[in-house]
């Protein structure tokens, strides 16, 4: 799916003063970042080395795994598409409502789909098993012990674990530790959301040796530009600069969904900084447009997630005073309704 | 083929002086560029657009086309793939020697695979012909008429022309125009060489709708990052800025050729600013090593173009002290051969 994902900030140019509708932590600190690709820009003159070696060399440490665990790609949706095509034709389980790219990736090579609402449900005869956990839309995070478990109970099947949020939430994952040592587990990892750069497309997989290998495979020459390259080696040698207060804004999570609750709408558990949200009445699409244009406030149109209807939308907190005024909008909008 | 192609400058960072090994115009200034894209970075807290909509009508726009024609890619090469994906399993004739990525391509998605000499001899099973004009290694150009002839002769055989040197020679191409007119054709345009910004990463194909519709839907989300997509529009804005001059590069080329035959070097037609050359001995391997680790001096070993052998090497044309600078220090080690 190109269009219809979250944050389309660049549909509303200029206008939003306020964005949840990126589950992505918002107002980073980028001028250390910034002053380091200005830096690069000297040599997009030049051609950036056809592999990304030193890229993968970085994360491997950062992580405790071997380089040849790591498959560098073009953000983290590069990633799924390469997935699914190392394994078309195959029986997929999703578990949903998740990121829409899974199941558009199964698609595009012909994977047979089902959804299923939990781990657990997985048919004896699904081949890939897709989770995103923590999940989007819902900010849920699946239990990293039942998920070893279940790739134990059966090695033949590949189980796909999108951890783009992980950091956005104090519950554990599976470890990439872990992942390598278990062999039927991609990780995917999301420098994107890691460090709130969503503008430079970078992700990344962990797995075994093999798989790790053929998703490289897949790649092109030159694939990761100077300009990124740079970028994602300097963040991963000052990670300890960006600090995600991932326990904070669940909190803060919490105390909108509250206040959301009081005006009717329902509220969908979640572990992370963003929650999925139906509406007692009225279409999300028109209190989203209706915000955007009124209000400079943009949230995520959550309908088409797979299962989902009209009434559906995700925010991710932000500021509690910007929280409180969305709060008082989309009460004003159910009002009018 | 992720490592063996040219311009590997990382592999001796710091110690080349001149390279040859890249085809592309050196010593450009890029200095509105840099100020564009240092601004540009300011936006990488932020998704880019999900798909480059403005840049391929900039691109349908300098050649008067419709967007619809348009397929922007990260880079030629991921056009490539995506060209072989969409005909996998056909049977595909490829002018050789050329770009080794064409190859590559057909055989990750199993082409039958042929080399040919010169597009007239494509057989009439070939659904798929792969051309580079001008071609890399050697600088030639094909007919475009003839090309044009070719491909009225079967419309259902595809005809894929790579002009990513188009601006590097002052003989014609196939233009857009009659391209999207033949319907069987797709170009490949490069803005790396165009602009020399090989480390952006953005090339295009132009085509008929529907295969340029199945190209883009190849595609993924966001896959165009928010830099390259600034630079690109910036570069396509300032188009008459950079200008490369063609006919005094081959004049230069020319000049090197001459020189490089008193040496005993073979050394094969050229269009362009760059030519294949063959060593009268010895190997271009050994030659490239001692250029780079002892002169600073880089050339592309082209021993891995199919048909190639080990005393093949590729240079493109640089400053004429340079150049003079190159042609003795070969004729030194050839001397110690």
């Amino acid at each position: 799916m190109i269009e219809g994902h979250g944050d389309d900030l660049h549909r509303y140019a200029g206008r939003i003063r306020h964005n949840f509708s990126s589950n992505i932590l918002s107002g980073v600190d980028h001028a250390g970042l910034r002053s380091h690709l200005i830096e690069a820009l000297g040599r997009i003159g030049h051609y950036p080395p056809p592999a990304p070696h030193t890229l993968c060399s970085g994360i491997a440490r950062k992580w405790g795994v071997s380089p040849d665990n790591i498959a560098v790609t073009n953000g983290v949706c590069d990633c799924i598409y390469r997935i699914a095509q190392l394994n078309a034709g195959r029986r997929s389980d999703i578990v949903a409502p998740t990121f829409r790219e899974y199941q558009d990736a199964c698609r595009r090579y012909a994977h047979e789909i089902r959804f299923i609402s939990s781990p657990d449900e997985v048919a004896d005869d699904a081949e890939c098993l897709w989770v995103c956990s923590p999940d989007n839309p819902t900010g849920r995070v699946w239990d990293a012990d039942s998920l070893l478990a279940l790739a134990a109970a059966d090695r033949g099947r590949l189980i796909v674990i999108d951890q783009a949020y992980s950091d956005y939430t104090s519950l554990r994952g599976v470890t990439p530790e872990e992942c390598v040592e278990a062999a039927n587990i991609i990780l995917l990892k999301s420098l994107t959301k890691r460090y709130s750069v969503p503008g430079l497309r970078v992700g990344y997989a962990v797995a075994s040796c093999g798989v790790a290998d053929s998703l490289r495979g897949l790649g092109i020459p030159w694939e990761v530009n100077t300009v990124t390259l740079a970028g994602a080696e300097y963040l991963l040698a000052h990670d300890g600069d960006y600090v995600i207060p991932a326990a904070s804004l669940h909190a803060e999570i919490e105390r909108m969904a509250e206040k959301f609750r009081r005006i009717g709408i329902h509220c969908f558990p979640t572990d992370c900084n963003f929650m999925l949200c139906r509406l007692p009445k009225g279409r999300a699409r028109d209190l989203k447009e209706w915000l955007a244009l009124r209000h400079g406030l943009l949230i995520r149109d959550a309908s088409n997630f797979e299962g989902l209807s009209e009434e559906y939308f995700r925010v991710a907190a932000q500021r509690p005073d910007a929280n409180d005024e969305l709060t008082d909008r989309i009460k004003e909008w159910i009002y009018m309704q």
